[in-house]
Protein backbone atom coordinates (compact mmCIF):
# COMPACT_ATOMS: atom_id res chain seq x y z
CA UNK A 1 0.00 0.00 0.00
CA UNK A 2 0.96 3.41 -0.62
CA UNK A 3 0.11 6.34 1.53
CA UNK A 4 0.56 10.13 0.67
CA UNK A 5 -0.45 13.61 1.80
CA UNK A 6 -1.52 16.13 -1.00
CA UNK A 7 -3.82 19.17 -1.65
CA UNK A 8 -6.58 18.11 -3.66
CA UNK A 9 -8.80 21.23 -4.70
CA UNK A 10 -7.03 23.57 -2.66
CA UNK A 11 -7.41 21.49 0.55
CA UNK A 12 -5.14 19.12 2.61
CA UNK A 13 -6.03 15.21 2.40
CA UNK A 14 -4.81 12.36 2.59
CA UNK A 15 -4.92 9.03 0.86
CA UNK A 16 -4.05 5.47 -0.83
CA UNK A 17 -2.09 5.73 -4.26
CA UNK A 18 -4.19 3.20 -6.96
CA UNK A 19 -1.96 3.38 -9.92
CA UNK A 20 -2.45 6.50 -11.66
CA UNK A 21 -5.27 7.44 -9.03
CA UNK A 22 -5.91 8.37 -5.72
CA UNK A 23 -8.36 7.02 -3.21
CA UNK A 24 -9.03 10.37 -1.04
CA UNK A 25 -9.13 8.49 2.70
CA UNK A 26 -9.69 12.10 3.72
CA UNK A 27 -13.34 12.17 2.97
CA UNK A 28 -14.43 9.10 4.98
CA UNK A 29 -16.42 10.05 7.80
CA UNK A 30 -14.14 7.40 10.02
CA UNK A 31 -10.83 10.21 9.20
CA UNK A 32 -12.73 13.43 11.11
CA UNK A 33 -10.94 15.78 9.29
CA UNK A 34 -7.43 14.30 10.63
CA UNK A 35 -4.03 14.14 9.27
CA UNK A 36 -2.72 10.95 8.65
CA UNK A 37 0.39 11.82 11.14
CA UNK A 38 -3.14 12.17 14.13
CA UNK A 39 -4.78 8.91 12.39
CA UNK A 40 -1.34 6.99 12.73
CA UNK A 41 -1.06 8.40 16.14
CA UNK A 42 -4.11 7.16 17.73
CA UNK A 43 -3.70 3.55 15.74
CA UNK A 44 -7.06 4.24 13.71
CA UNK A 45 -5.51 3.58 9.84
CA UNK A 46 -6.86 0.08 9.96
CA UNK A 47 -10.37 1.48 11.01
CA UNK A 48 -10.19 4.58 9.07
CA UNK A 49 -9.03 2.75 5.68
CA UNK A 50 -11.75 0.34 6.28
CA UNK A 51 -14.59 3.15 6.11
CA UNK A 52 -13.02 4.81 2.96
CA UNK A 53 -13.42 1.66 1.15
CA UNK A 54 -15.77 3.73 -0.94
CA UNK A 55 -14.06 6.67 -0.86
CA UNK A 56 -14.00 8.76 -4.00
CA UNK A 57 -10.74 8.25 -6.58
CA UNK A 58 -9.46 11.05 -8.60
CA UNK A 59 -6.86 10.95 -11.22
CA UNK A 60 -2.69 11.14 -10.07
CA UNK A 61 -2.34 14.17 -12.00
CA UNK A 62 -5.11 16.52 -10.15
CA UNK A 63 -3.08 16.07 -6.51
CA UNK A 64 -0.58 18.13 -5.23
CA UNK A 65 1.84 15.66 -3.07
CA UNK A 66 2.59 17.07 0.57
CA UNK A 67 4.91 15.36 3.23
CA UNK A 68 3.38 11.87 3.70
CA UNK A 69 3.10 13.08 6.94
CA UNK A 70 2.68 16.76 7.12
CA UNK A 71 3.07 16.92 10.94
CA UNK A 72 5.25 14.85 12.41
CA UNK A 73 6.21 15.00 15.76
CA UNK A 74 10.02 13.83 15.67
CA UNK A 75 12.07 14.16 12.10
CA UNK A 76 15.06 12.84 13.11
CA UNK A 77 17.86 13.04 10.80
CA UNK A 78 20.60 10.64 10.43
CA UNK A 79 24.03 12.23 9.08
CA UNK A 80 27.37 10.36 7.80
CA UNK A 81 25.50 6.75 7.89
CA UNK A 82 27.84 6.10 4.75
CA UNK A 83 31.27 5.38 4.50
CA UNK A 84 32.04 7.22 1.24
CA UNK A 85 29.96 10.37 2.68
CA UNK A 86 31.99 10.23 5.70
CA UNK A 87 35.06 10.52 4.13
CA UNK A 88 34.27 13.36 1.58
CA UNK A 89 32.73 15.31 4.72
CA UNK A 90 36.20 15.00 6.24
CA UNK A 91 34.67 13.51 9.09
CA UNK A 92 35.61 10.90 11.58
CA UNK A 93 33.81 7.47 11.14
CA UNK A 94 31.15 7.71 13.76
CA UNK A 95 30.89 5.75 16.61
CA UNK A 96 26.92 6.21 17.43
CA UNK A 97 24.28 7.59 14.82
CA UNK A 98 24.97 11.18 13.79
CA UNK A 99 21.76 13.05 15.01
CA UNK A 100 20.08 16.42 14.14
CA UNK A 101 16.54 17.47 13.58
CA UNK A 102 14.31 18.96 11.00
CA UNK A 103 11.25 20.78 11.63
CA UNK A 104 7.94 20.09 9.67
CA UNK A 105 8.21 23.41 7.60
CA UNK A 106 11.59 22.50 6.39
CA UNK A 107 9.53 19.88 4.02
CA UNK A 108 7.94 19.84 0.92
CA UNK A 109 6.41 17.23 -0.71
CA UNK A 110 6.84 14.93 -4.21
CA UNK A 111 6.55 17.71 -7.03
CA UNK A 112 6.64 20.93 -5.19
CA UNK A 113 9.40 23.01 -5.64
CA UNK A 114 12.37 23.36 -3.48
CA UNK A 115 13.22 26.93 -2.25
CA UNK A 116 16.98 28.11 -2.71
CA UNK A 117 17.44 30.94 -0.09
CA UNK A 118 18.86 34.04 -0.91
CA UNK A 119 21.06 34.05 2.57
CA UNK A 120 23.14 31.04 1.12
CA UNK A 121 24.86 30.06 -2.09
CA UNK A 122 25.53 26.89 -0.92
CA UNK A 123 22.33 24.81 -1.38
CA UNK A 124 23.43 21.23 -1.51
CA UNK A 125 21.34 17.93 -1.99
CA UNK A 126 21.42 14.61 0.16
CA UNK A 127 19.42 11.74 -1.33
CA UNK A 128 18.26 8.94 1.62
CA UNK A 129 15.95 6.46 2.82
CA UNK A 130 13.39 7.41 4.98
CA UNK A 131 11.62 5.51 7.44
CA UNK A 132 7.57 6.27 8.48
CA UNK A 133 7.02 4.93 12.21
CA UNK A 134 3.86 3.06 12.25
CA UNK A 135 4.12 1.89 15.94
CA UNK A 136 5.92 3.85 18.89
CA UNK A 137 7.75 2.76 21.39
CA UNK A 138 10.62 3.43 23.88
CA UNK A 139 14.02 1.05 24.67
CA UNK A 140 12.88 -0.90 21.57
CA UNK A 141 15.08 -3.85 20.84
CA UNK A 142 16.96 -3.93 17.40
CA UNK A 143 15.75 -7.31 16.75
CA UNK A 144 11.78 -5.96 17.80
CA UNK A 145 12.57 -2.83 15.87
CA UNK A 146 11.29 -3.75 11.85
CA UNK A 147 7.78 -4.20 13.83
CA UNK A 148 7.79 -0.59 14.73
CA UNK A 149 8.11 0.42 10.98
CA UNK A 150 4.92 1.52 9.25
CA UNK A 151 7.19 1.43 5.68
CA UNK A 152 9.42 3.82 3.91
CA UNK A 153 10.00 6.57 1.47
CA UNK A 154 12.50 9.03 0.21
CA UNK A 155 14.43 12.50 1.78
CA UNK A 156 16.38 14.97 0.26
CA UNK A 157 17.90 16.26 2.95
CA UNK A 158 18.50 19.76 1.37
CA UNK A 159 21.23 21.92 3.41
CA UNK A 160 23.56 25.43 3.28
CA UNK A 161 26.69 23.76 3.77
CA UNK A 162 28.06 27.38 5.33
CA UNK A 163 24.58 27.25 7.95
CA UNK A 164 25.49 23.99 8.48
CA UNK A 165 29.46 24.61 9.31
CA UNK A 166 29.06 28.08 11.12
CA UNK A 167 28.99 26.02 14.91
CA UNK A 168 29.61 22.28 14.90
CA UNK A 169 25.85 21.90 15.41
CA UNK A 170 24.03 21.23 11.68
CA UNK A 171 20.47 22.29 12.62
CA UNK A 172 20.60 25.94 10.82
CA UNK A 173 21.90 24.43 7.84
CA UNK A 174 19.60 21.83 7.74
CA UNK A 175 16.02 23.55 8.55
CA UNK A 176 15.53 26.42 5.92
CA UNK A 177 12.20 26.71 5.07
CA UNK A 178 11.19 24.29 2.25
CA UNK A 179 14.72 23.53 1.62
CA UNK A 180 14.50 19.72 1.46
CA UNK A 181 11.66 17.21 0.36
CA UNK A 182 9.74 14.04 1.78
CA UNK A 183 7.64 11.83 -0.20
CA UNK A 184 6.08 10.86 -2.79
CA UNK A 185 4.73 8.60 -0.73
CA UNK A 186 4.88 6.03 2.22
CA UNK A 187 5.54 2.47 0.43
CA UNK A 188 4.17 0.08 3.57
CA UNK A 189 6.80 -2.13 4.66
CA UNK A 190 4.02 -4.93 4.20
CA UNK A 191 4.28 -4.24 0.50
CA UNK A 192 8.03 -4.11 0.31
CA UNK A 193 9.40 -6.58 2.37
CA UNK A 194 13.29 -6.58 3.55
CA UNK A 195 14.84 -3.36 1.56
CA UNK A 196 18.35 -5.75 1.12
CA UNK A 197 20.50 -4.36 -1.37
CA UNK A 198 17.87 -2.11 -3.41
CA UNK A 199 19.77 0.91 -5.37
CA UNK A 200 19.13 4.33 -3.71
CA UNK A 201 20.33 7.15 -6.08
CA UNK A 202 20.00 10.66 -6.61
CA UNK A 203 20.28 12.62 -9.93
CA UNK A 204 20.60 16.51 -10.35
CA UNK A 205 18.91 17.30 -14.33
CA UNK A 206 18.82 14.16 -14.94
CA UNK A 207 22.69 13.17 -14.38
CA UNK A 208 23.00 10.61 -11.68
CA UNK A 209 25.00 12.53 -8.53
CA UNK A 210 24.91 9.52 -6.30
CA UNK A 211 24.40 5.96 -6.23
CA UNK A 212 24.78 3.43 -3.63
CA UNK A 213 22.89 0.63 -2.47
CA UNK A 214 20.82 0.09 1.23
CA UNK A 215 22.97 -2.68 2.49
CA UNK A 216 26.05 -0.11 2.84
CA UNK A 217 24.35 1.63 5.37
CA UNK A 218 26.83 1.97 8.54
CA UNK A 219 23.70 1.93 11.05
CA UNK A 220 20.68 0.35 9.42
CA UNK A 221 16.64 0.72 9.80
CA UNK A 222 16.61 -1.29 13.05
CA UNK A 223 20.01 0.17 14.65
CA UNK A 224 18.56 3.29 14.05
CA UNK A 225 15.07 2.16 15.44
CA UNK A 226 16.53 0.78 18.92
CA UNK A 227 19.32 3.88 19.25
CA UNK A 228 16.62 6.80 18.76
CA UNK A 229 14.55 4.90 21.50
CA UNK A 230 17.01 4.92 23.70
CA UNK A 231 17.17 8.68 24.50
CA UNK A 232 13.23 9.70 23.23
CA UNK A 233 10.02 8.28 22.84
CA UNK A 234 9.45 7.20 18.88
CA UNK A 235 5.57 7.86 17.82
CA UNK A 236 3.79 6.61 15.12
CA UNK A 237 4.18 8.91 12.14
CA UNK A 238 7.48 9.95 13.43
CA UNK A 239 10.57 10.07 10.39
CA UNK A 240 13.56 8.86 10.78
CA UNK A 241 15.74 9.91 7.46
CA UNK A 242 18.59 7.61 7.23
CA UNK A 243 21.97 9.31 5.88
CA UNK A 244 22.58 10.06 2.51
CA UNK A 245 25.79 8.50 0.10
CA UNK A 246 28.88 9.70 -1.10
CA UNK A 247 28.43 12.11 -4.07
CA UNK A 248 26.84 15.21 -2.13
CA UNK A 249 27.53 18.41 -4.44
CA UNK A 250 29.84 19.90 -1.38
CA UNK A 251 32.25 16.56 -1.52
CA UNK A 252 32.69 17.51 -5.99
CA UNK A 253 35.33 19.24 -7.79
CA UNK A 254 34.22 21.61 -8.70
CA UNK A 255 31.34 21.79 -6.20
CA UNK A 256 27.57 21.51 -7.23
CA UNK A 257 25.22 23.57 -5.44
CA UNK A 258 21.64 23.77 -6.40
CA UNK A 259 20.30 26.65 -8.43
CA UNK A 260 16.86 28.03 -9.32
CA UNK A 261 15.69 26.02 -12.45
CA UNK A 262 17.60 22.73 -11.55
CA UNK A 263 15.38 19.54 -11.30
CA UNK A 264 17.08 17.09 -8.38
CA UNK A 265 15.40 13.20 -7.83
CA UNK A 266 16.00 10.95 -5.24
CA UNK A 267 14.79 7.13 -6.18
CA UNK A 268 15.12 3.88 -3.81
CA UNK A 269 14.16 0.92 -6.09
CA UNK A 270 10.50 0.38 -6.04
CA UNK A 271 9.87 3.26 -3.30
CA UNK A 272 9.29 5.57 -6.58
CA UNK A 273 10.87 8.54 -7.50
CA UNK A 274 11.00 11.61 -5.31
CA UNK A 275 11.48 14.98 -7.65
CA UNK A 276 11.98 18.35 -7.22
CA UNK A 277 12.20 21.20 -9.27
CA UNK A 278 14.37 24.26 -7.29
CA UNK A 279 13.67 28.04 -7.48
CA UNK A 280 15.24 30.86 -6.18
CA UNK A 281 13.52 32.60 -2.93
CA UNK A 282 12.00 35.55 -4.42
CA UNK B 1 1.04 39.15 32.97
CA UNK B 2 1.93 35.74 33.88
CA UNK B 3 0.85 33.22 31.23
CA UNK B 4 1.05 29.83 32.87
CA UNK B 5 -0.28 25.96 31.36
CA UNK B 6 -1.21 23.21 34.27
CA UNK B 7 -3.36 20.88 35.25
CA UNK B 8 -6.23 21.50 36.94
CA UNK B 9 -8.80 18.82 37.58
CA UNK B 10 -6.94 15.50 35.97
CA UNK B 11 -7.04 17.81 32.34
CA UNK B 12 -4.91 20.76 30.77
CA UNK B 13 -5.57 23.87 31.19
CA UNK B 14 -3.42 27.45 31.15
CA UNK B 15 -4.24 30.90 32.66
CA UNK B 16 -3.22 33.73 34.43
CA UNK B 17 -1.48 33.12 37.68
CA UNK B 18 -3.02 36.68 39.91
CA UNK B 19 -0.40 36.50 43.23
CA UNK B 20 -1.58 33.25 45.00
CA UNK B 21 -4.57 32.33 42.61
CA UNK B 22 -4.88 31.48 38.65
CA UNK B 23 -7.65 32.68 36.23
CA UNK B 24 -8.81 29.52 34.09
CA UNK B 25 -8.48 30.70 31.03
CA UNK B 26 -9.03 27.77 29.09
CA UNK B 27 -12.41 27.27 30.54
CA UNK B 28 -13.84 30.64 28.69
CA UNK B 29 -15.68 30.19 25.80
CA UNK B 30 -13.16 32.30 23.12
CA UNK B 31 -10.58 29.93 24.31
CA UNK B 32 -12.41 26.53 22.51
CA UNK B 33 -10.60 24.14 23.63
CA UNK B 34 -7.35 25.21 22.09
CA UNK B 35 -3.81 25.37 24.05
CA UNK B 36 -1.97 28.33 24.79
CA UNK B 37 0.32 27.56 22.11
CA UNK B 38 -2.80 27.57 19.57
CA UNK B 39 -4.07 30.59 20.53
CA UNK B 40 -0.84 32.50 19.84
CA UNK B 41 -0.56 30.62 16.71
CA UNK B 42 -3.40 32.40 15.77
CA UNK B 43 -3.14 35.78 17.27
CA UNK B 44 -6.04 35.37 19.75
CA UNK B 45 -4.33 35.96 23.22
CA UNK B 46 -5.83 39.61 23.67
CA UNK B 47 -9.62 38.63 22.58
CA UNK B 48 -9.39 35.07 24.98
CA UNK B 49 -8.07 37.21 27.83
CA UNK B 50 -10.61 39.80 27.44
CA UNK B 51 -13.17 36.83 27.23
CA UNK B 52 -11.64 35.11 30.46
CA UNK B 53 -11.84 37.90 32.53
CA UNK B 54 -15.29 36.96 34.87
CA UNK B 55 -13.55 33.02 34.34
CA UNK B 56 -12.98 30.75 37.52
CA UNK B 57 -10.08 31.68 40.02
CA UNK B 58 -8.32 29.07 42.18
CA UNK B 59 -5.39 28.30 44.50
CA UNK B 60 -1.89 27.97 43.13
CA UNK B 61 -1.99 24.97 45.13
CA UNK B 62 -4.79 23.08 42.73
CA UNK B 63 -2.70 23.27 39.93
CA UNK B 64 -0.44 21.18 38.44
CA UNK B 65 2.33 23.00 35.96
CA UNK B 66 2.96 22.04 32.51
CA UNK B 67 5.22 23.67 30.79
CA UNK B 68 3.65 27.39 29.80
CA UNK B 69 3.28 26.08 26.22
CA UNK B 70 3.06 22.68 25.82
CA UNK B 71 3.35 22.40 22.15
CA UNK B 72 5.62 24.71 21.01
CA UNK B 73 6.29 23.84 16.94
CA UNK B 74 9.87 24.93 17.24
CA UNK B 75 12.04 24.75 20.91
CA UNK B 76 15.03 26.26 19.97
CA UNK B 77 18.23 25.89 22.30
CA UNK B 78 21.78 27.84 22.54
CA UNK B 79 24.40 26.29 23.59
CA UNK B 80 28.00 27.94 24.73
CA UNK B 81 26.50 31.22 25.73
CA UNK B 82 27.94 32.15 28.19
CA UNK B 83 31.86 32.30 27.92
CA UNK B 84 32.58 30.84 31.45
CA UNK B 85 31.03 27.90 30.37
CA UNK B 86 32.28 27.75 27.09
CA UNK B 87 35.77 27.28 28.71
CA UNK B 88 34.66 24.69 31.17
CA UNK B 89 33.21 22.57 28.55
CA UNK B 90 36.73 23.35 26.35
CA UNK B 91 35.21 24.33 23.39
CA UNK B 92 36.01 26.92 21.20
CA UNK B 93 34.44 30.15 21.57
CA UNK B 94 32.02 30.22 19.32
CA UNK B 95 31.85 32.73 16.01
CA UNK B 96 27.64 32.25 15.15
CA UNK B 97 25.26 30.58 18.11
CA UNK B 98 25.48 27.55 18.72
CA UNK B 99 22.03 25.79 17.64
CA UNK B 100 20.33 22.54 18.79
CA UNK B 101 16.73 21.93 20.21
CA UNK B 102 14.71 19.64 22.10
CA UNK B 103 11.33 18.01 21.21
CA UNK B 104 8.20 18.90 23.68
CA UNK B 105 8.12 15.86 25.59
CA UNK B 106 11.55 15.98 26.82
CA UNK B 107 10.21 18.89 28.97
CA UNK B 108 7.96 19.02 32.15
CA UNK B 109 6.66 22.04 34.13
CA UNK B 110 7.47 23.76 37.22
CA UNK B 111 7.54 21.26 40.08
CA UNK B 112 6.75 18.36 38.07
CA UNK B 113 10.25 15.39 38.83
CA UNK B 114 12.69 15.48 36.39
CA UNK B 115 13.48 11.85 35.29
CA UNK B 116 17.02 10.46 35.45
CA UNK B 117 17.02 7.71 33.16
CA UNK B 118 18.69 4.42 33.87
CA UNK B 119 20.42 4.47 30.27
CA UNK B 120 23.21 7.33 31.57
CA UNK B 121 24.64 8.42 34.88
CA UNK B 122 25.83 11.82 34.00
CA UNK B 123 22.20 13.49 34.04
CA UNK B 124 23.20 17.31 34.79
CA UNK B 125 21.60 20.08 35.42
CA UNK B 126 21.32 23.96 33.16
CA UNK B 127 19.45 27.05 34.18
CA UNK B 128 18.76 29.27 31.37
CA UNK B 129 16.46 31.97 30.41
CA UNK B 130 14.01 31.02 27.80
CA UNK B 131 12.52 33.82 25.24
CA UNK B 132 8.70 32.65 24.40
CA UNK B 133 7.78 34.34 20.61
CA UNK B 134 4.86 36.21 20.70
CA UNK B 135 4.71 37.02 16.90
CA UNK B 136 6.13 35.21 14.05
CA UNK B 137 8.61 36.62 11.61
CA UNK B 138 11.41 35.45 9.09
CA UNK B 139 14.42 37.66 8.82
CA UNK B 140 13.69 39.86 11.76
CA UNK B 141 16.42 42.48 12.02
CA UNK B 142 18.41 42.94 15.56
CA UNK B 143 16.88 46.25 16.10
CA UNK B 144 12.90 44.76 15.26
CA UNK B 145 13.57 41.39 17.60
CA UNK B 146 12.60 42.78 20.84
CA UNK B 147 9.12 43.44 19.20
CA UNK B 148 8.41 39.35 18.43
CA UNK B 149 9.30 38.46 22.53
CA UNK B 150 5.84 37.75 23.81
CA UNK B 151 7.75 37.00 27.24
CA UNK B 152 10.80 35.24 29.33
CA UNK B 153 10.40 32.06 31.50
CA UNK B 154 13.23 29.57 32.46
CA UNK B 155 14.07 26.55 31.43
CA UNK B 156 16.73 23.62 33.09
CA UNK B 157 17.98 22.12 29.85
CA UNK B 158 18.94 18.93 31.38
CA UNK B 159 21.47 16.87 29.53
CA UNK B 160 22.62 13.34 29.55
CA UNK B 161 26.66 14.30 28.84
CA UNK B 162 27.46 10.47 27.48
CA UNK B 163 24.87 11.03 25.20
CA UNK B 164 25.62 14.40 24.04
CA UNK B 165 29.31 13.23 23.21
CA UNK B 166 28.44 10.11 21.68
CA UNK B 167 29.45 12.10 18.30
CA UNK B 168 29.59 15.83 18.05
CA UNK B 169 25.67 16.42 17.51
CA UNK B 170 24.08 17.09 20.59
CA UNK B 171 20.52 15.88 20.28
CA UNK B 172 20.37 12.71 22.11
CA UNK B 173 21.67 13.91 25.35
CA UNK B 174 18.99 16.78 25.00
CA UNK B 175 15.72 15.10 24.64
CA UNK B 176 15.65 12.18 27.66
CA UNK B 177 12.09 12.25 28.29
CA UNK B 178 11.48 14.65 31.15
CA UNK B 179 14.50 15.26 31.42
CA UNK B 180 14.08 18.85 31.21
CA UNK B 181 11.65 22.14 32.49
CA UNK B 182 10.27 24.93 31.40
CA UNK B 183 8.50 27.34 33.44
CA UNK B 184 6.41 28.13 35.64
CA UNK B 185 5.28 30.66 33.36
CA UNK B 186 5.55 33.57 30.99
CA UNK B 187 6.49 36.75 32.53
CA UNK B 188 5.41 39.09 29.34
CA UNK B 189 7.86 41.30 28.14
CA UNK B 190 5.54 44.60 29.17
CA UNK B 191 5.74 43.45 32.40
CA UNK B 192 9.51 42.84 33.04
CA UNK B 193 11.20 45.60 30.44
CA UNK B 194 14.13 44.67 29.40
CA UNK B 195 16.06 42.27 31.40
CA UNK B 196 19.57 44.46 31.37
CA UNK B 197 21.94 42.98 34.04
CA UNK B 198 19.62 40.34 35.86
CA UNK B 199 20.94 37.90 37.76
CA UNK B 200 20.40 34.47 37.03
CA UNK B 201 21.10 31.36 39.01
CA UNK B 202 20.94 27.74 39.40
CA UNK B 203 20.21 25.70 42.80
CA UNK B 204 21.13 21.86 43.71
CA UNK B 205 19.38 20.84 47.23
CA UNK B 206 19.73 24.55 48.19
CA UNK B 207 23.32 25.03 47.25
CA UNK B 208 24.00 27.95 44.46
CA UNK B 209 25.30 25.99 41.43
CA UNK B 210 25.36 28.34 38.76
CA UNK B 211 24.88 32.18 38.84
CA UNK B 212 25.80 34.92 36.34
CA UNK B 213 24.36 37.84 34.51
CA UNK B 214 21.89 37.95 31.44
CA UNK B 215 24.10 40.89 30.46
CA UNK B 216 26.75 38.11 30.15
CA UNK B 217 25.56 36.65 26.92
CA UNK B 218 27.60 36.53 24.09
CA UNK B 219 25.03 36.81 22.01
CA UNK B 220 22.22 38.44 23.33
CA UNK B 221 18.10 37.77 23.13
CA UNK B 222 17.48 40.49 19.97
CA UNK B 223 20.89 38.76 18.17
CA UNK B 224 19.72 35.07 18.88
CA UNK B 225 15.91 35.94 17.19
CA UNK B 226 17.60 37.65 14.27
CA UNK B 227 20.06 34.57 13.80
CA UNK B 228 17.36 31.56 13.84
CA UNK B 229 14.81 33.49 12.07
CA UNK B 230 17.69 33.75 9.11
CA UNK B 231 17.41 30.18 8.37
CA UNK B 232 13.82 29.01 10.10
CA UNK B 233 10.28 30.82 9.96
CA UNK B 234 9.84 31.79 13.93
CA UNK B 235 6.13 30.96 15.10
CA UNK B 236 4.17 32.51 17.89
CA UNK B 237 4.65 30.02 20.64
CA UNK B 238 7.97 28.92 19.52
CA UNK B 239 11.06 28.82 22.77
CA UNK B 240 14.99 29.93 22.40
CA UNK B 241 16.70 29.16 25.02
CA UNK B 242 19.42 31.47 26.03
CA UNK B 243 22.19 28.77 27.17
CA UNK B 244 23.63 27.92 30.20
CA UNK B 245 26.27 30.47 32.48
CA UNK B 246 29.52 28.05 34.33
CA UNK B 247 29.12 25.67 36.77
CA UNK B 248 27.18 22.71 34.82
CA UNK B 249 27.70 19.57 36.94
CA UNK B 250 29.93 18.20 34.45
CA UNK B 251 32.94 20.68 34.44
CA UNK B 252 33.09 20.69 38.31
CA UNK B 253 35.98 18.64 40.56
CA UNK B 254 34.31 16.20 41.61
CA UNK B 255 31.47 16.05 38.84
CA UNK B 256 28.37 16.51 40.47
CA UNK B 257 25.27 14.88 38.57
CA UNK B 258 21.72 14.53 39.09
CA UNK B 259 20.03 11.86 41.03
CA UNK B 260 17.07 10.48 42.65
CA UNK B 261 15.90 12.75 45.80
CA UNK B 262 17.64 16.18 44.30
CA UNK B 263 15.97 19.14 43.82
CA UNK B 264 16.95 21.42 41.00
CA UNK B 265 15.65 25.13 41.37
CA UNK B 266 16.34 27.94 38.45
CA UNK B 267 15.86 31.70 39.14
CA UNK B 268 16.08 34.75 37.03
CA UNK B 269 15.45 37.60 39.12
CA UNK B 270 11.61 38.79 39.26
CA UNK B 271 10.62 35.87 36.94
CA UNK B 272 9.85 33.55 40.08
CA UNK B 273 11.93 29.96 40.27
CA UNK B 274 11.82 26.73 38.46
CA UNK B 275 12.13 23.95 40.80
CA UNK B 276 12.05 20.05 39.90
CA UNK B 277 12.61 17.53 42.01
CA UNK B 278 14.81 14.43 40.07
CA UNK B 279 13.06 11.13 40.91
CA UNK B 280 14.76 8.14 38.63
CA UNK B 281 13.30 6.22 36.22
CA UNK B 282 11.11 3.21 37.17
Amino acid sequence: MKLASFEYDGRPCWGVLEGDEVRLVCSASAARDRTLGQVLREGDLERVLDDARGASVVAVGEILFLPPVTDAEKIICIGLNYADHVREMNRPMPEKPVVFTRFNDSLVGGGAPLVAPRASDQFDYEGELAVVIGKGGRNIAPEDAMQHVLGYTMMNDGSMRDYQRHTHQFGPGKNFPRSGSLGPAIVTADETGPLGNRRISTRVNGETVQQSSLDQLVFDVAALIAYCSEWTQLNAGDVIATGTPGGVGDGREPKLFLKHGDVVEVEVDGLGVLSNPVVGER
